[in-house]
């Protein structure tokens, strides 16, 4: 299951190359990481604020292929690849169209108070093991 | 009394018109304010985890006067207009040698939990009024 | 007439005071005037590129009301002002539902090469004098 | 050799979570690099205007160690790995003191007009090879 989440690149993501700054695709990527934590039903600020419990990225694998420009109107799409204990592998790719600009694989892991890893909220541990 | 602060533009700060991207000055001038305030021996981090007290940004009324570019060595100058209760009156500019980029007037409040004005830190009251 | 425009709140805009950081509001407000722009049939990437003309901001006046939160869906409300030669002045609001967040007076000009004022693009000037 | 690079952690640098927001070692790690170039007698501004010719990253693979946090100094310390025609292989690092926070391995190319890969500097291949 690949979820879909539309970013527009604004002046705020271009540098003076014309291009899109290359630290601004780990903030798209998380948009969308948001979003479809969202919409499994996850609400961050509650996880925060009744469990302490955040996400956090432990690893980040990046390409670069083709450049981002201002006013493109892009899509991440992000597939969960694996989910065990507290740690989430994540595929994520911006593409224009047909063209795929930048794909990453991301490590997120759940932590609570002091930074110790936290177990996943079940619906997302759900995602990959309907029956878990 | 002027503080002096320098910042060096770097590509995340530029967009694709070739400039500096004009929220940033927002951010060199943050620095710029934190960094008067460690001076002062204000540690904000004791201040937000002991006394629950931030600073907050109430205004800024910003003059953009000419461009900051890539690799520009710049300097904040941060001057305290004045202080009452809660909030710090603060006039800040950005300079590149003789010449005047940026100019703004920043008013900023003490907040405690829940957002009602706190008593700033006594260090920062006596720079206006050293018998206070 | 009012421009409307949603943000969404994400990690990358919230600090540790676990509010959205001040400058952010001005990357949400100049999204707000793309996208206006935009819909007026202007095309940024065309103006620079064959006319050499982008919009600077000159300066900006800036009140923080209330603060906004991770997750919060907002809205930014764009009021064309004025519009003179090469300026346009825009007042523009971020609301969370009733809730009156930011409110800013912006004021933009239109350069070409060098820095120099150059004249607004005919569909942004017709926007307050339609016979014009 | 190593270069080494001081960053200090901003309000603008952190998210709600406490600490330094993923995406901003990149930025980080980008300064040090600007840093590390221009100690070579690289000018990026030169470049770009009389050759068309800027660095573009390519690929990064990251490890995120441990958290910063406000008003941290911080470190890069940047090791140039490879250079082969128009690219270059670092390892950075993000530490504060003896505490490894941070990790990456960045690919970075130089590229001419229409994206072509273009020859490194000279100034940057001698750096691994000083008969180069």
């Amino acid at each position: 299951m690949v979820h879909t989440f539309p970013v527009r690149v604004y002046y705020e993501d271009t540098d003076m190359g014309g291009i899109v700054y290359y630290a601004n695709y780990l903030r798209y990527i998380e948009r969308a990481r948001s979003d479809w934590v969202r919409g499994l039903g996850v609400d961050q600020n509650a996880m925060r604020e009744e469990e302490g419990v955040v996400f956090v990225v432990r690893r980040v694998e990046a390409e670069y292929l083709k450049p981002a420009r201002f006013d493109d109107a892009l899509s991440v799409q992000t597939v969960l690849k694996a989910v065990t204990g507290a740690r989430l592998v994540l595929a994520q790719e911006v593409v224009r169209g047909a063209d795929l600009l930048f794909s990453a694989e991301v490590t997120v892991v759940c932590v609570g108070a002091g930074g110790a890893p936290a177990r996943l909220p079940a619906k997302i541990r759900r995602q990959l093991d309907p029956t878990g």
